[in-house]
């Protein structure tokens, strides 16, 4: 299908690593949030390319001159971002067409999203203007590109980490917390967009974009709506098979989808329609911001796992019940082990006070590293076990050994010299309890994440992110063996 | 129906408030878990009655005479914990008869729950000797009871804080975790107990016990089985009218029941009884520790709610949706306002860049604790509404105001100061982000819920816990208005 407006890969390179940036709004006021703020956070940063603010009231910013406007510009920058008001966006658009600024951000809100007949107004106008001229636009209403390698970090984590995590996304604030999220555990971003309403350039186009941009290799969206419904699902399908996507889906309730109208001007569709979506192509389908950020650990870090058979290591009669309850609910199966490592774990577990088993309840596994190092061995070699989840007790106050030492470098030495490993991850639960077990827990994550080890807050959560990988590869089989 | 072996309130309360414990094997070596820790523990904690410490091969320990055998005590204590081998429990057993020491906790493992023949008949052994001498015992297998009030507290949060919930679970573990987690948010308790394999008392004799406990408000279980379901499920109906239980059943899956029989030798029944179970009693069905946790809160700090209507006060365009669509997913109603409520909301929220509405996407609540009690006061005079979640976002660095002044202590002192408001929770996400978001966000869940305001890590888990007050409060409505 041949589209009046294609993104094509040099656009959307453009977009994510302009040579210089227009920004048109600055303020020199009080005032930070929009133009001056993007202004502020591209300086600090370290933006490499030239900044030409815009403003015909105010002569000089943070040591740079000010425009009065588009057209006094010394030269074509390769982006605009628009952040003046609503009323004054259709001129500026003008005047970018005019001098062949054709790629452009507006974060601008006050549109289709308002439901009132001037918004509609206006965002009819910016459509017409964009076809009349080719311009390419972002927006209204977002936070617009996010590159950390072209340092184009106008918000979001600062400095930003250069990785290969793509996000689409229709919300400025989960795209800004995403970035966070991410940053902090050690995952870097290639591209980000946040286009809000998706006037001109929508879902459809920047999936298509990142799927042949080989410096993406994981695409996480959150959407309200798709226009074109059909080419989003060829793209996804196709996609899918080569990389992994993440769809959170924004308004599946009839509340989420009356916010989602008011947010973006968004329809969010029939939620049977999504069902289908989400069969077809094989995009994980995610529901918050944690779950997303669970998958996308996994996916970053982890091999595909050959079945959805997991092994738990833990302790505690009560947890290791509740552990084997937990992961059967999120999808995945809790398989008995193989005669001969039932054979070799009996040899190495009391009768009383412990269950040799799947879960294993093994209080030294806490403990000593190299014991749980061999429980390790010997799932990696069952044929029944196809991921690992460890779950760690951190040592508190209410603990009957206080002062142990802390087996975490040699468990980390571990698994990172292990190349046959199958899929481990730790669950790491820090809630309640002493005051510092919150501050212990989050470092104990830290130490994992950035050794390249997934660690989760929870069981649940660990098996979560756990059945995605499985059902994301599984999906993948599938189709490549349906190909031949 | 009569038994053989009722569980009266003055023995029930004999062990929990005992003038003098016998521990029955205690170490005078570097192993600490069992009889020596429970020593040490109620030491520590300020026990005021005697302790006798028995092992036949020591002498003193911690400043205490240790005596050689129960035979050999001074006088007879009101309990005994017993900690040896289970091969010596059936004769300790015969000596607490011997001197009419009735009520004992055995904490020994090593009976029915390791599946071999010795184990069987070493407990059948105990239920003989204690039907013979009409010994009432706890056990064996489990951590015992426990009353921060009397200062029993030989396990769990040290040093226990006091209060109206109980606790009847068949994992110690997960009692001690679930006694330091309410200890962290201020929630104390009144009797907890531990009970393993249930062989002489079990869940339903504790149930009874603690619904004609007075001094206890709200009952907490972990159960992996139950005997006498008939009898069970006739109490749970009766207390359900009068005090709320919450029910974690643990091996509900076929990987859980299998480690249940491990643990405590259970058979965990049927998944659809089970399911009729919670529909006729109003029990509130839990699947983990947190939502357990985030129930008792819920049940502890609010009033009951008219109906299951939430209002959502929080920011950001995509974050409102989400949240709309995760509190219709958790089963609760996100109504329309009221025509007047829009009204006012309108004129106080801007057209661009925020929504009014339920959810309500105004970032001023975030900041401005003046603006949110007047929204708040709007909620709690709306007919719509009967709860409300108010989301908070933590300043951090990647913030647009990071210096703002904490308007938390104004909030707590608002709603503190409204008698009539209706049950009101907050939702402080602190996962990803600078590395102080944990501990901010850790602190300011603390502020909250040490004024009695629940607070919760998502908006999920607040919607959780307030569709289980809901439904829970709504049973007992029902069942009022039934017997009129």
């Amino acid at each position: 299908m041949t589209r009046a407006m294609a993104l094509t890969q040099t656009d959307f390179q453009k977009f994510f690593n302009p040579r210089h940036i227009a920004i048109v709004g600055v303020s020199t006021g009080n005032y930070k949030f929009g133009g001056t703020s993007f202004l502020m956070k591209l300086q600090d940063g370290g933006y490499p390319g030239k900044l030409y603010p815009i403003n015909p009231n105010a002569k000089e910013i943070r040591g740079l001159k000010i425009f009065p406007d588009v057209l006094s510009l010394p030269e074509v920058p390769d982006l605009a971002m628009v952040c003046v008001a609503a009323k004054f966006v259709p001129s500026v658009l003008e005047q970018c067409a005019q001098i062949g600024l054709r790629h452009i951000h507006i974060l601008t809100s006050g549109f289709n999203e308002t439901g009132r007949e001037e918004g509609r107004r206006l965002e009819e106008q910016l459509v017409a203007i964009s076809k009349a001229n080719r311009l390419l636009i972002i927006g209204p209403n977002c936070m617009g590109p996010y590159c950390p390698s072209a340092r184009l970090t106008a918000w979001g984590a600062i400095p930003g980490l250069s990785g290969t995590l793509g996000i689409i996304s229709q919300s400025g604030g989960l795209t800004q917390r995403l970035t966070e999220y991410t940053y902090s555990l050690g995952i870097g971003v290639g591209k980000a967009v946040s286009f809000g309403n998706g006037t001109v350039l929508n879902a459809t186009d920047f999936l298509e974009a990142m799927a042949e941009d080989e410096s993406i290799s994981i695409i996480a969206m959150y959407l309200e709506s798709v226009r074109d419904g059909r080419r989003f699902l060829q793209i996804a399908r196709d996609v899918g098979k080569k990389k992994p996507i993440i769809l959170w889906k924004g308004g599946e309730s009839r509340a989420g989808a009356a916010t989602a109208a008011s947010h973006t001007g968004a329809m969010s569709g029939e939620q049977r329609l999504w069902e289908a979506f989400f069969r077809q192509t094989g995009t994980i389908h995610v529901r918050s911001m944690n779950e997303c950020v669970d998958i996308i650990m996994a996916l970053s870090m982890l091999s595909a796992p050959a079945g959805k058979g997991v092994f738990i290591i833990g302790g505690g009669g009560g947890n290791s019940v509740a552990c084997g309850d937990l992961c059967v609910r999120e999808g995945l199966d809790v398989p008995q082990l193989s005669a001969s490592s039932m054979e070799s774990l009996r040899r190495v577990v009391p009768v009383a006070g412990s269950i040799a088993g799947n879960p294993l309840d093994m209080w030294l596994t806490f403990t000593d590293a190299g014991y749980l190092a061999d429980v390790l061995d010997l799932a990696y070699k069952d044929p029944s076990v196809s991921m690992v989840i460890v779950d760690r007790l951190i040592p508190r106050k209410a603990f009957h050994m206080p002062d142990m030492i802390d087996p975490t470098p040699e468990i980390i030495e571990f698994l990172q010299s292990r190349h046959n490993k199958k899929p481990t991850v730790f669950a790491i639960d820090s809630e309640g309890g002493d005051p510092d077990l919150v501050r212990k827990g989050s470092n104990l994550k830290t130490q994992f994440c950035n050794s390249g080890i997934p660690a989760y807050p929870s069981v649940r959560r660990a098996a979560r992110a756990l059945f995605h990988l499985y059902s994301y590869h599984n999906f993948r089989k599938k189709s490549e063996s349906s190909r031949k």
